[in-house]
């Protein structure tokens, strides 16, 4: 599978395009941004361990009968992927408080929420990804309410089989973003990728609240030992894939 | 009617008790804020313009059948008030895009909404009043599905009622804000304020976008003639009710 063009470099990957117009090929960089790309760094081996941890996530997801637009990975950093046209928002599903839910709410960070909470934030830099309402979605004319209906769902779907899937890793998944696309069949399906770039998740084999962080969030908050909280993640993962 | 204790002091009134626990006392300031109290300034007899567009528009709602705490007002600042617990939200109703919805979604000032938003914005300076979806109203046990049903129609009935108002005042209802409280007998009804302060309203005899403004964005954008704008929507309220 050849590169023929670059299509879009995102902060942490590069979309090509290839011989077959349906098929696309990401390579996940190594390159870190936090703070809507206002802070900078490279995570040495992320690209690799994303790539895999995605991998392995989203033929766990299809193995469940969720669609993904997952095909393959030819090498560790680069999966092939279904081309798809993008939804602009980001879906984030929340099961504890933690981040901006906490920011913008005043709820204290590791309140268990009593139910998940599915949230809709506009894909737009420019804009700061802002939180959008139903009617705002609606307003801004990006989904329908039936093709919100079915985000909906699979947000849902999706939560419940990956708090499954990381509770046999011993990992709490506090929240995550989702990114939706139509394929050609204009069918929704997932994309974007899943990793510890895109979830909080904490190691339920420690309890100081700095040790657990396994994610993005070690860089955010200059944790330190980020390298070695995504390895953590990408064995128990795989070694969770073998069970 | 004498005041008894100073309860509250925001930003452009002050509450006071009196001899009647369900009766409070409400005294207009001149006292302008923007930005969450960023700005600060004084527009000279805003405490009475207020105090009668208020006063005026309640006895208005009142009278189509719209609960508000409006007593009566024993001064041109002071109004009577039923006493009620107020609930944290600010809700906001818009009939065109004007202010945070366009810094926050992209959408042109100006732009006719397909029809009215209703939108809930939690009452906390400290976090800066942040938008509230409908999920994060009733994580935060803010209201009922009940409550916000109600409170959504009779925003939508006061928004009704003030277009069609305005409109005989040729002044064009952009967006306002509204609070709503719980009176002793537990019911829904509207409180504090609907003013040049609460509301964003256009002059429809001006067709420059910054001369039809004759609300708090006079203050707030620094257009001047703040005092004159909010003499004349008094004058055009008051001689609409002598109709």
């Amino acid at each position: 599978m050849s590169k023929i063009a670059k299509l879009y470099e995102g902060k942490a990957k590069i979309l090509y395009s290839t011989e077959d117009p349906e098929i696309l090929l990401s390579v996940y960089k190594d390159d870190a941004t936090a703070f809507n790309a206002q802070k900078k760094g490279t995570i040495k081996g992320k690209g690799e361990i994303n790539c895999t941890v995605a991998s392995a996530l989203f033929q766990s997801l299809e193995t469940n009968g969720i669609a993904t637009h997952y095909i393959d990975c030819p090498t560790p950093n680069q999966m092939r992927v279904k081309a798809v046209k993008i939804i602009p928002v980001e879906v984030v599903v929340r099961n504890i408080a933690a981040g901006s839910l906490c920011r913008q709410t005043g709820l204290k960070e590791g309140t268990v929420l009593p139910c998940p909470l599915v949230e809709y934030y506009l894909k737009d830099d420019d804009l700061g990804d802002p939180l959008l309402t139903r009617d705002r979605l609606f307003l801004l004319d990006i989904v329908t309410e039936e093709q919100l209906s079915t985000i909906h769902k699979m947000a849902l779907k999706i939560n419940q089989h990956l708090q499954e899937f990381f509770n046999r890793c011993q990992i709490t998944l506090v929240d995550f973003k989702l990114e939706f696309g139509f394929d050609s069949q204009q069918k929704i399906i997932l994309a974007d990728e899943i990793s510890p770039d895109t979830c909080r998740l904490w190691d339920q084999t420690e309890t100081d609240p700095q040790a657990r962080v396994m994610d993005k969030d070690r860089f955010r908050k200059d944790l330190g030992q980020v390298e070695s909280a995504y390895s953590k993640v990408q064995e128990r993962v795989l070694a969770a894939l073998n069970i």
